[in-house]
């Protein structure tokens, strides 16, 4: 079976708990697929390793990606860019791994132009003000910012609808089991298979 | 969450093993889904429970359920019906179980046009040398009428099409666990869920 591998797209409002799920995946769950490291030219903090949480890069050489296409999806943040390198995501595909990016929904939707047969997954907070009450416990934002992220958050849920999945983060192990699920259903996706099938019969006949 | 139940929809072609993986899955796998009881005018064997196995009917019944349209599949297979009584299936969805039916390809179909939104997964054989073995090997086939199913496999593997899935019967222990990560991950697709959280953000605007 060397089929290429499924490109996983894990978005959700910020907030959500995106990196909290997807570290229960990876560090806790049996599973199949790689990361793919995102590449940011923020500066690296004390407890960051290069090409582990990220591919910290300057803005120079980031920038010089964007203009040859090598970034699947890429935004600028206050004065920084994040995004996601193609040759990683491409090459693991290839050689018939699924490849898992969490990243932004913006970003996702840029992914979804260019890899529409991705898996988009969007995860969801179980309501709206236990979202809200997240974002105030981090502490990082004014109020004012809090109101704008939630007004964000309303129109990200919106665009649901041009995912796949929908993945509601009431507990996180919960969240990261029916991840996993989907991706292992993933795979038996008619669309997705039916050519190898089709393939077979022929052979039979000949 | 008082979601209807989903209806997945279990066939392929006759010979791959459906009941032997059916049976897997619903007893040595964890599930949280109703098996759907087919009904048949056909003699209850001795082994046979009515109710457990099949409900046993006579031809007057059964006949009077499908002018009633009491029935949401039915076929005719050497003088004896067999179908799926529609108003279990019902009823088992209104209270928010997952309904499972295993049936033939013919059937499949009916019900595709009824319910287009059930889960429809194919069993497919892992080869069709492998397929043409398994029904010589049952011993009640002519090699006439072998060859006559042969025919009729490959037909129903290219109606695959219209299948959501497909899993390959290599091994029933593997071809089982697929099946119930599909059955998993299709509780979260976006059109099943996106409408419930779409109420969510009218909910907290109000």
């Amino acid at each position: 079976m060397n089929d290429r591998g499924l490109l996983i797209i894990f978005s959700g409002p910020s907030g959500v708990g995106k990196g909290t799920v997807r570290r229960e995946i990876f560090n806790t769950l049996e599973h199949d697929f790689e990361y793919s490291i995102s590449m940011t030219t923020r500066k690296k903090r004390a407890s960051e390793v290069d090409g582990v949480d990220y591919f910290f890069r300057t803005r120079e050489e980031f920038e010089k990606m964007i203009k040859n296409n090598q970034m699947l999806e890429y935004a600028k943040y206050i004065e920084n860019y994040y995004g996601t390198p193609l040759q990683y995501v491409n090459q693991t595909l290839d050689n018939g791994k699924d490849v898992f990016l969490e990243i932004e929904v913006k970003g996702a939707a840029q992914v979804k132009e260019k890899m529409p047969d991705g898996v988009f997954i969007f995860l969801i907070p179980p309501d709206l003000d236990e979202l809200r009450e997240r974002i105030v416990n981090r502490g990082t934002d004014s109020s004012e910012m809090i109101e704008e992220r939630m007004k964000v958050a309303q129109k990200e849920i919106e665009m649901m609808s041009f995912y796949d999945y929908a993945v509601i983060n009431d507990k996180v192990t919960l969240a990261a089991k029916r991840v996993k699920d989907i991706i292992a259903g993933e795979h038996f996706r008619v669309e997705r298979v039916i050519g190898k099938y089709l393939k077979m019969i022929q052979e039979y006949n000949q």
